[in-house]
């Protein structure tokens, strides 16, 4: 019997391994997904793609799988990042949910001048990455690493990472991605209301970085986060 | 004194206007957003542009404004429509918003074979793409249509529109908007689950429809929405 669960486990998963279930696991599957010994569902881990398990044993806290075939190999993204300047909560946790779907492999939480929140919920914005990827049927999930301050990423920038930079500023202007190579890139968004004087000169003063406009309007931080990740995938990732 | 409350009416903008209020934007902008008589704030109406209008009279229930100078011509979006099977409330109101702000013209809820909410609230979709005009900085307020069902909306469709239509089977395969041409277009959106295979065939039956993918990873229907709209208007639209 198969069932369209999807589970991501920290567990290696090969043919025939055995993977134990955890508490909140097992109260997922049979508790709420209501599955049953003989069901088969799919397992990811986030490196060994995505693999049929089947339930060999169901108990209200504790519950084992058995590994059968691979049924999809490992899909990495292309090496983008997203950093973002979170917003209301509901609006940070979507960032996170469609720049899992949209491919990202790194997403950075980073605090600016104009940035509201000084501190985020990291594990909840990582369960949230991981619940995405369970449910677009993706076998990568990306981290999501702790928030850090403009300055002091900026200070430890690798030059060898090119930053599409969006500028609100340059709303109406023209500027796109063009003759810009692959390697490795992290896409900027700043908060509601921009990225300070201060910032953006900082930005513009970097070789590796590039400020792009994202169209004639304003768009929510949210928006530009998703407008900004479709943009690059389809120009320098792997939308083709 | 100026604010930077904006404000959709339903009413004439020229030099000199005087603009009533209802008791909703009375209590608004008087009750909520705490302006007195002198404030100065933004109003639109969808076509006459954007305008500096002053607080002449403000009351409980009602109040007047009378309009100084234009501060921004109508900034009319290209000619696309969005069509896309409703899915649930939040996220429906999400494709609504997003779709305002990147500049759709036309919004249209439609009824696929596997849609699940037989119907909408016509007036709260319309009231939350005027809202996130006001949010925007838009002048334009995008038409939320009634729901119309697929075969009706495909039975009654004029061919001089083309239709991007995002297929979930395409996930993987290539192809690009490519070499085509302007005019109006509208971009079409499949519930979750994608269109079935009547509808499919349908769709790739119709000389005007295009099928195109959104890259390598099984999208949710709103980031689809999203993404679509950003690879039209990069393309096609007034993304330059």
């Amino acid at each position: 019997m198969a069932s369209k669960v999807r589970l991501y486990v920290d567990h290696p998963l090969t043919k025939g391994q055995t993977v134990s279930l955890n508490k909140e696991q097992a109260h997922y599957l049979f508790g709420v997904m209501r599955l049953t010994e003989g069901t088969v569902l799919s397992l990811f881990n986030g490196s060994d793609g995505e693999w049929d398990a089947e339930v060999v044993s169901a108990g209200k806290r504790a519950g084992e799988l058995v590994c059968a075939d691979q049924t999809k190999p490992l899909q990495l993204p292309p090496d983008i990042w997203l950093v973002f300047a979170p917003i209301k909560k509901d609006r940070t946790d979507f960032i996170v949910e469609k720049a899992t779907e949209l491919g990202a492999a790194r997403i950075v939480p980073m605090q600016t001048e104009f940035t509201n929140s000084g501190r985020i919920n990291q594990e909840r914005l990582q369960a949230h990455a991981l619940e995405a990827a369970e449910q677009c049927g993706g076998t990568y999930v990306p981290e999501v690493a702790d928030l850090v301050k403009f300055t002091r990423l900026i200070d430890d920038w690798d030059h060898s990472r090119q930053i599409m930079f969006c500028d609100e500023s340059l709303v109406g202007a023209a500027e796109a991605l063009g003759d810009v190579k692959g390697g490795p890139w992290a896409i900027f968004i700043g908060p509601e209301g921009g990225f300070s004087d201060a910032e953006r000169a900082r930005l513009n003063g970097m070789d590796c970085a590039r400020a792009v406009s994202l169209g004639p309007r304003i768009l929510r931080a949210d928006t530009a986060a998703v407008a900004a990740l479709t943009v690059w995938q389809q120009q320098l990732g792997d939308w083709e």
